[in-house]
């Protein structure tokens, strides 16, 4: 058990989001989501204050009430940690979440813009830089220098996409600063930052080598990240560690894990039990299941044309087999998701019965079809990990095969034991999926119980328990 | 002087087509093209073997008059070589052209899919490639393997995209094979070579590794290159020799010139100089010119974009200056293409009596308006080199200032006398088209003049020359 230690977590998206039931008495909800539970996993162990996005109307409420400073709050388990909510200007906030957080710099790490058309970087694009994504990452900053003030040796982990800079602006003003970032999306080539204006791509790198440590799921992304670091920057980079402007930041990749004892729980809710005999009650021999986002790096549109493919060259499966799309919804006040779930929905709809589209917010939904599916298909566009693929086998209990897509962060890990294929092989996928379907039953439960003694001895405590050893490795540099 | 030697080139477009005249009689067309006028560069000064397709049904004819083999032709400047036209299954020909060459390849190079929606890997790509592509390739190879018959000491030139697998066909039947290719366009980071299945882009890789040598235009080119065959292959590298399947390959970066002395003639041919006396006519005081064919890759929509924006942010200037846009028509056939000139189209459209846009194949016109421009908008979202950026500076007589993108190839060579943008960057171009139109005369002059010697010192004779020498390097190795 490692000793406990005082942190400062800084994420855009909080553990829990208050709002209102309807007696109008204040509710907490805490939610799911991969990053949430990864991190929550630290408040039971060490000394945690956690910087996050006042979001809700009732968070900005729960702010002020507290004079924009952290407060005691409790997680799920009882432990009790520091929350401190951060109130935006909304218009700016508006900007960092809808333009610049997404879909701008999502859409770079995930090679998603159709570049002969867009992004324009008119002046839409660059306020949303500057008056949207450069302030909110200032507030971020200022919260974090504020919470240093009273733990001046507490460590800094900041999380993911959305606060590349704020942790340049800290360490301008704490040059002591310890502190690393976690990316938790892809790292693209350099050629793909080249989307972004000189001014911008040299700040979004140099903020990030203000960290100590930088961290991704996959050696893939490391990788690309030094090399990005050398052409964006002229930096130097020597294995894994990068010199630029007097300092030495370390990249690393550890893939992150699920919280497996949570699963085995969930396998057996009540909610999740009712959900699944339903499913059974109803279900045809055999499904082929995705559980996404409606994200176009999800690449869903492509699963279905790959799906009806593989109906096409093996009619013997029509009525045996349907296609189980079980998609939470996602950004839609963004236009590019909206057009998105659109083609979703036409390609769905051309393939008939053969498909199941559900479009909802529904966990136990997604765990009942976890457990029943007999092929599982991710084949992500590009996808920094992917949680789906490590979840859905453990809890699987009629040793479905995993059709992995090569560009997803897992495949590092689980590649071995799927059927890898290559996202935008459409034939490919069509073959995996009847190569999937035929598969003998040892080879299958043979696939099914490696992924799982994996998933189960790389969980979420190895991967929180390696961040803070990376930073132990800086603490302790002479 | 280099020594006359023997050089077989292989290209997919040939240095002369064939037709009919009105009267019936077979006329040869030595058409214009970056690429064939720097080979023709080569027929005076060697012993060349010319190998191209057969594209028109003359050069059919032509090719069925010599049974399939090579016979003598005459350059334009009375210089003779041999010309070996290779006739193809016209099925397998479509395929390869309008499928695989383009859009397929030339969009992953130039890094223009828009990942979410296409390409699909479905029978129809599948087919492009191993009946289209491959067979188009075995063809060039087994051409090439006759003329190495007849001369066995001859150093082979393969040149572009097109012909990425032959230079591997050949090398197996002659494995004593002394050879580069010359690759044309953008080489992106190993992500964007994701796009193709996994057995597709290790045989690009593998096969361009059987040549001794494979040059670019640029050093970022090269490096990706590098980084993409330690990516795809695990090939070895080692500065910028890479070592794989037990041969070696250097990689070298040489940018193409231009025939200087012949655009100093064409500045005063009779045809340019009556389209220029018409320009001069009509012209407005200020003339922003672009001259592309109408691919999505060289960013036209966004320019058009960004000379609106200028003119909203400069209203003076409405009235005073006026775009003009020269568009060759380009691969029309393919409906990537013509949508693109759709889009190209209704943003000029927008832009109303600011705007000048001819799609039409006039090269005279294109240098009268070389001669004229006073800002010249070379924005490319990727391109390999850029001709346009050396060509029209090179003839122009009003110290015109070249704006210029920095994903041109040419920008390594002139972006220091150049006006510098993001081609996603519409409000920076808007930026530089008002700095390029404000600059002051002398600054303007010492910049031309800056990219005029530079082109006039590296032109074709020694991009030809390098070429030759890369290869005396591997000959000459123990």
């Amino acid at each position: 058990m490692a000793a406990r230690r005082k942190l400062i977590v800084v994420s855009n998206r909080g553990p829990v989001s208050y709002a209102r039931d309807d007696s109008g008495a204040r509710v907490a909800r805490r939610g799911g989501g991969g990053l949430a539970t990864a991190l929550r996993n630290l408040l039971a162990r060490h000394d945690v204050t956690w910087i996050a996005s006042a979001m809700s109307d009732e968070d900005r409420e729960v702010a002020r009430e507290h004079g924009g400073a952290a407060f005691e709050e409790q997680a799920r388990d009882g432990s009790s940690y520091r929350l401190h909510l951060v109130e935006h200007d909304a218009a700016a906030y508006e900007r960092f979440y809808t333009v610049a957080a997404n879909p701008t710099l999502w859409f770079v790490q995930h090679s998603l813009w159709d570049l002969a058309y867009a992004p324009d970087f008119d002046d839409v694009r660059h306020d949303a830089w500057s008056a949207g994504y450069v302030p909110v990452n200032e507030a971020f900053a200022a919260a974090t220098v504020a919470e240093l003030d009273r733990e001046p040796a507490a460590a800094v982990l900041f999380q993911d996409y959305h606060l590349y800079l704020a942790p340049g602006m800290v360490r301008r003003e704490r040059p002591d600063l310890l502190s690393s970032h976690f990316v938790h999306v892809p790292w693209p080539d350099s050629g793909a930052w080249s989307v972004l204006p000189d001014d911008v791509r040299r700040d979004v790198h140099a903020c990030l080598l203000a960290n100590d440590v930088v961290g991704f799921h996959t050696r893939r992304w490391s990788r690309n990240f030094l090399r990005s670091c050398a052409d964006v920057l002229g930096a130097e980079v020597d294995g894994d560690v990068v010199r630029h402007a007097g300092r030495e930041t370390r990249v690393t990749s550890h893939p992150i894990g699920i919280d497996a004892d949570e699963f085995d729980t969930l396998a057996n809710d009540d909610v999740v039990l009712e959900r699944e005999r339903a499913l059974v009650a109803a279900r045809p021999e055999l499904i082929v299941l995705r559980v996404d986002r409606t994200d176009p790096s999800k690449n869903i549109v492509r699963g279905f044309r790959a799906f009806g493919l593989f109906l096409d060259r093996h009619p013997e499966f029509r009525g045996r087999v349907r296609m189980l799309a079980l998609l939470d919804p996602s950004r839609q006040d963004i236009p590019e998701y909206a057009d998105y779930v659109a083609a979703v929905e036409r390609e769905a709809q051309a393939l008939g019965d053969s498909v199941e589209l559900r479009i909802a917010d529904d966990f136990a939904q997604s765990v009942a079809a976890y457990k029943q599916y007999d092929a599982l298909l991710v084949n992500a566009v590009f996808d920094g990990l992917n949680l789906v693929s490590k979840e859905a086998p453990y809890v699987n209990a009629r040793d479905g095969v995993l059709i992995l897509s090569e560009n997803a962060g897992s495949h590092e890990e689980l590649g071995a034991w799927a059927l890898s294929v290559n996202p935008f092989d459409v034939s490919g996928q069509a073959d995996a999926i009847h190569t999937a379907l035929t598969m003998d039953a040892a080879e299958r439960r043979r696939r099914l119980d490696a992924i799982r003694a994996h998933v189960r001895e790389h969980d979420l405590g190895e991967w929180s328990a390696v961040q803070l050893a990376d930073l132990d490795r800086v603490r302790s540099r002479p």
